[in-house]
């Protein structure tokens, strides 16, 4: 019930997240395809954000199934990952406006590395609150995949003052890796939920 | 439960999408009718991608009635087409504030035919998943309906450039087939999941 | 489970209209009162159309209460119903920024008009998808406000051409009507479904 | 059933306020750190405002969990807090834009106050729906914390004219009372509703 209303709240949030992104393509006055060239790198960067929102999604999807209990501190901490999930929009829209220059991709990075946080200490303050011999604490594991996200933003914060490509390679990689062997975790773990 | 989230996200993703094509029509400054004549072609623009998303949520709603278990690449594949759906509000506007150019119109026929693509493959995830014995597969059957549209589609992008309004013509005949014959299909078949 | 997807829908899109109205509402670039001045008819309109859709809310509410099965042409009159009421932040925003003037007001009345024609042709379909003996056909009975509204609204639209405030007395004097015995008439039938 | 969506309404419309906040924060025309400094700011008053949505939804939760039936009364209740809660953007963008000035500050205050009286409105309204035994009537208690909040509102109005940080503080303060002690009160009382 009470979780019910958790996962319905925030699939509101999520939906509205994604879906106002696109509301940054906004429609060119020609009517030609020239003028459709200037929204280029808006739209890659909606993609690349839509991806990474249906990531984190996917991975709440999974992680809350293996929830029983909500208190207020796991409600707080979910609003915390919502709102960093919610400066998507801003920050989509500000590397796609400027074309992928530096301050805007470090600036990305940053919020992909404090929305991984978010994460981290939601899913930390769920498995304090099912207790430590719970389903999540035994399915999240070593967790290498959500371990090493974060450190690759760390690192692709700095390089996108050296090379705005070096950061974009690493948010397009580790998008790639959380998409890409869904299926085959899936089947190994039966419903081991997975982070970003 | 796996269902019930997957179809209030998509529920969730298609109400903020079937509604904010509507702040496209902006509001004119003159208080007269003569200053809402600009917003006709927007307003009929509105008008077909209202009844479009209307009858993709319509179908994904008969469609999910016949499933039973959701995995990662249903999730994915339902991702997939919410993003090519996202981008109907951008298409819809640019067709409506260049009064039905050629340009814009094979663009928005390329929308539909991807976002028919993208329902194909969310179909086809299904039957895999479900098995081919399941109630989806069955019901799908011959999907006469279901293979024309994208190859009108295909043939209407071309076709704008010869004149806008072969290609108006096409997507509105195929929105007509989807949705006059709803309820004979409906009773004949009972619950067969539809397809734009 | 069918009907419970129909209410979800409606739902989103009834919150986003109700939400993307105060979007209108646009932050005065002074800091003082005086400048909130020019918004009050803009706020005025907000209120009214606020109360609109909470009304209509409610009564689509309470019909749905009475429904048990939904069948396609239920899920269109639905979609025709949300198509109306989706005008509401168009006609709302246009009444407000041209201060109550003659044309906006009588346009106004013509989308609560159609809302009002599609409240009926939804509530049709669903009596004739329920059967003559259904719950909702008793409840709905002879229906002298739901009769009565669409008629003042039809004197409403030319009267605005005489005096815009006239048209604006007819649409709050509904409302008002809509409003207030509310909760007498909820007593005497219990759960009979309402309607604007 | 009927509680059920009414929450789901009220949630549908909370999450389009929290996220459509964020559209205030305009992408900026550079694309260096300074240019996000104007930005400062609107972002400050928007991580206050979340928080305070955040409370609001937290509460509403927590309210409704003891709630059984739901009246046409406690529908407009709903509704008349909801209308308060949906001027929260635009009041967070008016003080945001002008970096925190007196009227704007004072505004925000008069919508803080106007969302709690409405909170306790639609709690008495639920109270008197439950009757004098229920479960929420001995829950809310002598509810300090909800009897002091308006009053702190209600100095920190004129107060925001002699300095407008006076009334910031005031506003964060509120808000840190109801999200720190959060965990305590649960584990106390059990289920107790809370409110803003």
């Amino acid at each position: 019930m009470t979780k019910g209303r958790l996962e319905a709240f925030s699939d509101g949030v999520v939906a509205i997240i994604i879906t106002i992104m696109v509301l940054e393509l906004r429609v060119p006055h020609g009517e030609d395809l020239q003028s459709l060239r200037p929204l280029a790198p808006v739209f890659l960067s909606y993609v690349l954000s839509f991806v990474y929102i249906g990531i984190y999604w996917n991975n709440h999807h999974h992680m809350l199934r293996a929830v029983h209990r909500v208190n207020g501190a796991v409600l707080w901490a979910n609003l915390h990952l919502l709102f960093w999930l919610s400066l998507f929009p801003f920050v989509t829209a500000w590397v796609g406006e400027n074309h992928f220059a530096s301050t805007p991709m470090a600036l990305y990075g940053v919020v992909l590395l404090l929305a991984a946080i978010a994460y981290f200490i939601l899913q930390g303050t769920i498995i304090r609150s099912e207790g430590p011999g719970s389903l999540l604490a035994a399915a999240v594991g070593r967790d290498l995949k959500g371990k090493l996200s974060p450190i690759i933003y760390l690192l692709a914060i700095p390089a996108a003052f050296i090379a705005p490509w070096i950061a974009g390679a690493a948010y397009v990689g580790v998008a790639l890796v959380w998409l890409v062997p869904d299926r085959r975790i899936e089947r190994a773990l039966v419903d081991k939920p997975e982070r970003r």
